[in-house]
């Protein structure tokens, strides 16, 4: 199989920047926006005064770095490959250890979808701890974590901001729990990203194969189009055919961490019989996922026996597939959650490859009416339980939320999670504020969302237009990106994160100005801004432009507000 | 002219719904929505369980009831003309009262496309108090406060639900001035609707051509389809040619109140020169508009000379284009705004048909920056005192809010408007909780809509995706008033208004039932839902319809879920 290089447009009026680290010989990326200069006319003299750039966190890796070039049957630059390697605590394994991947590897009818390259996989050297939780609590800086530390301030020193984010503070904060950054050793080509309460608020998307639809070149070109829009992780929830291969395209062409819900995998391994499922075969799933660089597994180990009949109660049942999945397995076999019982081992096996653990949410509310009742705020506190017990293997946890829930019911929501769950960072699925507009959940959800951060959730899970209805398009997962990256960012101008709102007063600038190009360029989706404001200008190609046709020249107020201003100043 | 007939689809799976009146003998339209049996199959036998209809408010008039024919060129049956003749306290004008009204009457050259018919306006009879505040503080319950009351409450009292809205109830809000039916009595088309804190949150909708696009016949055809997809009230802001006629077009077919931003039109009388603007046109302005039957005005009378440096040292300085055409006025004459000045004398016009006052905020904030500034809250405290003013004159007043307005901001405005205003309600334009989204910004005002509705906001004005871009299309329409609708009923839950998540229910537990047909038609936008559904069907006609594309047969958490709860019940 050779899949064609997936065609990524570059961010229009935009350069890649790099900055480098003072502590490590470091170049992080970001994205440079241009500006037009501002043109004033005085006494009849045209007078130009220049625009400084403006910095933005970009999430497209090489994609839209002019210098590298890009083949998606290689796979991305593993940048981070010799960071891991200097650190000397780790090995390369001279096979991969999954039975099932060995079975996968061998099986030559799949040669035609097979990844080119087998990557050697690296692992903890024998009782050594690797993980970033590990070194954090030793007081060790890493370069991921000066990555994120001048990652997450963009230019605001040379803008003068002042921020607490050091190196040492990301340090503190994922040593205290408080923060992750989810970096699988064998996924050297993911830039370091950091997911906490005290940084900007991240967003993941889910792309994934179904039983019914898409094939592999679908979903990576899913998952590059993810990051071009912002997606700050990417979660491969393919239930199809296929998984282990499509996985390894996915990850080996990721610039961001990818998580996954290995539960998924493992039952597609037992056609799908959830009452054949086991430890070992989910063990195995895991190993093998953990040497393929998965970077964060959901895992649903809060979902206990007991929950089963405090489901019943409610009007939408346990809507979490590996929750509903765990719950059958409890029922059908009458026994506790292998995951559960089995969790100290899972996480030996996470913190030899620094793989995060999501605590899934099995009990989250699908419907607003379940919202904050006992099965969910029951499994809340088992996921504080297993926070504690990842902690002490080094392993880094975050806790994923809801779901669907009113308004006034979210602050419970936080509130309760940084309680029982000792501050580990939270993430929402939303949530959805209202049930009734299937066609519309990226919107009912995205109100949840921009509240639930602000209110101090960590990452929040994109939900696209298609949520209920069917798997989401290309273009759903445009719109759900960016309905996300709209919650996200308004959650970070109301913590006042520092340098939040410079993009925001940087393109009202431009807008006041009449800089159409630089509002576009400026905006989250230049592309649709500009096509826009060009169908309704096609229509009125004589005007000027210091107008809109929403408005006309008249009635445009930003027109009226500098005319004023002239004639004030005269 | 000769406007064929608009082409409005029924509601799927709904049936028009009247309820009698007790007071007066009225007939209150509800739209009922059907739902098919809950089937379950016990011991091999199939079993069905019937599920009640569900009553939603319905706004789109009697363009969904079959058995009242609908012809654009008559206008819509005048209901509520009966019911302000029986109040024997106005009289029919023989001829109206416009200078410019007359001339656009007697133009031939106009006979193309103005309204085929031309009824007499109404006007209070000399020495008479009409409006809906007079009857109120008088302990008058009129037919408009039942027709509201049953309105709110649906089918509340048929479900046993207790309600607090009674039509005394609404009479108090009304008196106190805490809520207005804006219900001028030259617009009998209109079904009477209630804005108020204590009751559901309305939206309204901005339609109107300007200088560079959009026919008559496209703006009757966005009024008709505003209302269809909820619209509770709808603003004409046309700004472009043939102002007068349109709105007649507009008024004589629109089912929800009509409000209009008159300094529009009156600018346009004087070729667009600001300088030009005289009280005496814009008194003829307004008398014109209250014969043809606007219901309420956006008058900027709050936007004083001495605001005019307080919008130098903003970013985006004033956006607001009544307010910005105000200020200039007031900068170019070096006077006092002659709305300010004027007020006693435009109340005295307003109250003699009934028309609201929607007090504009010229000074609101068009950047986040902006937000929360001198020049906004100096003008709240002026909005104040002319609520003050115009009790004193019995005309209804509501107030326009903001804008931009970061979250954190934004729990001040509606504190500071219920204070300053005395409770009057609050009317905000989003607020838009970051700048840099054009294209996207029905979704970033969306959020700060939901959570100023909840705060106490009563209604919010829609905002749709080509804001600050272009003048929207149809479908910019359309999805601007679902994200709002998204809004207000998210706040509607978070409010816990009686009855308000009877429909979230139904949908989840048709959604959990399996019963696409049922989820469709309760949801805001069957339409969208239905197509987004079945898109991805048609490419797995075989499957079954216990599961959509999303996750595929085996991975259907809800799906799993039933089978569960069967297994348990076993």
């Amino acid at each position: 199989m050779k899949i064609d290089n997936i065609n990524v447009s570059k961010y229009p009026g935009s350069t890649k920047k790099y900055v480098e680290g003072t502590l490590y010989p470091i170049r992080v990326a970001m994205r440079e926006i241009h500006q037009h200069p501002t043109v004033t006319i005085e006494k009849g003299k045209r007078i130009e005064c220049p625009n400084d750039p403006i910095t933005v966190y970009d999430t497209s890796g090489p994609y839209t770095d002019p210098e590298i070039e890009i083949n998606i049957n290689k796979g991305l630059p593993r940048f981070r490959e010799n960071w891991v390697i200097e650190r000397n605590d780790t090995i390369e394994l001279e096979d991969i250890t999954s039975e099932y991947g060995k079975a996968r590897r061998d099986n030559k009818g799949l040669e035609s979808i097979r990844f080119p390259i087998l990557h050697k996989p690296r692992i903890a050297k024998e009782g050594k701890r690797i993980t970033q939780l590990h070194y954090a609590r030793k007081g060790v800086i890493t370069p991921e974590m000066e990555y994120v530390a001048i990652r997450e301030n963009l230019d605001n020193k040379e803008r003068g901001i002042p921020t607490y984010i050091t190196p040492e503070f990301v340090r503190d904060e994922i040593a205290a729990g408080r923060a992750i950054i989810a970096a699988n050793i064998n996924h050297p080509e993911a830039e370091p990203m950091i997911i906490g309460r005290a940084f900007a608020v991240k967003l993941n998307t889910n792309i994934g194969n179904s039983a019914l639809s898409s094939g592999i070149e679908e979903e990576v070109a899913k998952a590059v189009w993810s990051c071009y829009w912002g997606g700050d992780t990417l979660m491969d929830l393919s239930t199809g055919d296929n998984i282990h291969e499509t996985r390894e395209w996915i990850i080996r062409n990721c610039p961001v961490p990818v998580g996954t819900v290995p539960i998924y995998q493992a039952l597609e391994k037992v056609n799908g019989k959830v009452k054949d499922l086991t430890w070992e075969i989910y063990k195995d799933t895991l190993i093998e996922q953990c040497e393929q660089g998965v970077d964060y597994f959901t895992i649903h180990a809060g979902v206990l026996k007991e929950h089963a009949k405090l489901v019943q109660d409610r009007l939408t049942g346990c809507v979490s597939r590996g929750g509903s999945i765990m719950t059958q397995w409890c029922v059908e076999h009458d026994k506790e959650s292998f995951l559960y019982e089995h969790f100290d081992e899972i996480c030996e096996i996470l913190n030899k490859y620094d793989v995060a653990v999501s605590l899934g949410d099995g009990m989250r509310p699908g419907s607003t009416f379940d919202a904050n009742d006992k099965a969910q705020f029951l499994e809340l506190e088992v996921l504080g339980k297993l926070t504690e017990k990842a902690w002490t293997h080094d392993v880094q946890v975050i806790i994923e939320g809801p779901g669907h829930i009113p308004m006034h019911k979210i602050k419970e929501n936080i509130d309760k999670e940084i309680e029982c769950c000792h501050g580990a960072p939270f993430y929402t699925l939303g949530p959805l504020t209202t049930d009734i507009a299937p066609g519309y959940d990226h919107i009912t959800s995205a109100i949840g969302a921009a509240m639930i951060s602000w209110y101090g959730t960590a990452m929040i899970c994109y939900v696209t237009p298609k949520e209920h209805l069917s798997l989401p398009n290309l273009n759903d997962v445009r719109d759900g990106v960016i309905a996300y990256k709209v919650a996200a960012h308004a959650a970070d101008l109301a913590k006042q994160l520092p340098g939040a709102n410079i993009r925001d007063n940087a393109l009202s600038k431009a807008r006041y100005e009449f800089r159409w190009k630089d509002q576009f360029n400026l905006s989250l989706d230049p592309e649709r801004a500009k096509q826009y404001y060009m169908e309704s200008r096609r229509e009125a190609p004589d005007a000027d432009d210091r107008f809109c046709t929403m408005c006309g020249p008249n009635f445009c107020a930003m027109r009226i507000s500098q005319n004023i201003a002239e004639t004030c100043d005269k």
